[in-house]
């Protein structure tokens, strides 16, 4: 049993405008009914909300990069952040998007390397190799 | 001008037998004369070069992942650690390995909504979705 | 349900002196019965007790800065340090001292904007502007 | 002396027209001619570019809190995430806005407190009080 | 009452070859029965496991430094890192070593001062001094 | 060539009464003349400069635990918080009281292995063995 958030969920009956409208881009980009609790919770601040999923869905679309790799990417951060509910919510995206248990288990075998040599490189303050300033 | 790493540089004719032969292997490896400043410093403890270097060769080698993938996540964690040396050695490496200037822009765009979305998440103590409990 | 602390919380009937004392000047400079269990658990080492309440009371009280908005960056600290307890006991005390949902919800996208351009600036090695080096 | 960063930065002679767009912007808004390092380097990104200014412009505007507060804010969170760049830039920025070397010095004040009892909080394992769960 | 973890825990009875071999050396190593949660969850990945054990056993023996204040830094950097599992296994491990409640007290402290100290040198942007770049 | 601080370090002799009993009773603990740059900077503001030397004399001084291992604690803290300033000078301090480079060999492996399996713990979302709530 987890605690409340620091500010109520907002439901779908008491949206605003601005809310709703979001939350209907939510789900028509989804195409899916759900509505998981952050954007719930952001809600509260109807700027954030619109700001952060323009920023999210132009950001975790397909590009140069493939969404399933970016939603990685996610988890990595994430992963470093301490984010429970940020490793929780995008390791299920990752797999509705296509991602395989090995394709997860790499992802946190490369994560884990470099939190390894992260801390190994600036425990020993090494200096950047001349090489890599400029390629 | 950087300083200096804590414990001096491991040159090629100052290495051990067990230096000399990671090194070797770093050579056959990445087809290519140069050893960066990290492995020259970590050589001053033999059994870290040695462990360091085999868990970074075995997962950092093409698998369910593609190698290009796995330097993107590795400059993402990377990035939230604040580890200079270590986005630098990276970015050199992914670009050595395919990764373009797209790829590399679409990277750092995801990293940034995670680190601004982590923020809100842990902000805000948001609980789990039970849906994302265990899909 | 939260798991207990690893150290016993310490009840006023079981302090010392050295942890009455400090109890009392909570109490009195609060003007409240309560006292929170972060003080409860670190009455284990009165030592660490009696400096660090000396430090929050001296630090948190008024001075060129409201103590609403030394609340506000507390919690910026804390929720960027991903602690949970201090993200929730200091959103109470900005409350009590006057905070407002506004300002609490202005709060979290200043401290979600920083996270995101921090990410940026790291990641891209930003060089300082020699305008901000001294002004 | 410091390294370049990762991608060139664009000069004002380089600009396209969505990149000349953002530096008018941000020259309006601030009234001044000088755009940091940190627009010219995002510009490679021009989405990025105005996602960033606008949230930023946005966010860091007058509110329920002062501007000089949201800049003490962001240097809160830099300093937690060790951003230098950051860190240089929002304190001229805050400075600037008008905050005195008594404000920026209980900043730092309040932000060494937290970065103490975070730590202690975290070690601890510190349960959160029922009092603090929904005031 | 906690969340399962992302991925099913191995029992003995659901061992592979390799498992039941690193689980074996954990059991031979540790002189007890009880493998705890951390090895049964990473058993999902083989090599993980292998490569993770075989430096955890290395790196926390004997050796130029005591066992019991190699758990005492492993304790300093997972309060860094926020992880609640990693603060609890190796309490008990350091207890379990020899730690007494005055030495956890202490660490505790020490911990709380650097994270304090680290926070005022990163946020006033201290340079190191020429005595300390190369003693 | 490092940027000089966001505040300018203070002489000797531009300190006042306050500063420079403090300076005293550094020089007169340490038996050394030097004062190094964190003391000149934080001399800025007084209280905290009475405040975290009378912390940190208290906190650094034996006790149940060697003021080498507090060194070694101190510089773990310093690695995962990625602050160079506190790695260079402690692992100076750690050398004068005694350390080894044995020792500080073994005690990056041990941060690194930490950092590693705290990085796993986080991202697989262990839960806590029940044998590690009370021992």
């Amino acid at each position: 049993m987890q605690h409340p958030p620091v500010v109520p969920m907002v439901a779908d009956r008491d949206a605003s405008d601005r809310v709703a409208n979001v939350f209907a881009d939510i789900r028509a980009t989804r195409q899916a009914d759900f509505i998981n609790n952050f954007w719930r919770v952001i809600a509260n601040d109807p700027a954030q909300l619109e700001r952060t999923w323009a920023e999210l869905k132009a950001v975790m679309a397909p590009g140069a990069l493939d969404p399933v790799v970016k939603e990685l990417i996610y988890i990595a951060v994430s992963t470093v952040n301490g984010c429970a509910y940020c490793i929780r919510s995008h390791t299920a995206a990752a797999k509705q998007k296509g991602a395989t248990d090995a394709m997860l288990a790499e992802l946190r075998a490369v994560v884990a390397a470099a939190a390894k040599t992260n801390s190994i490189a600036t425990g020993m303050q090494i200096p950047v190799d001349a090489e890599f300033i400029r390629e």
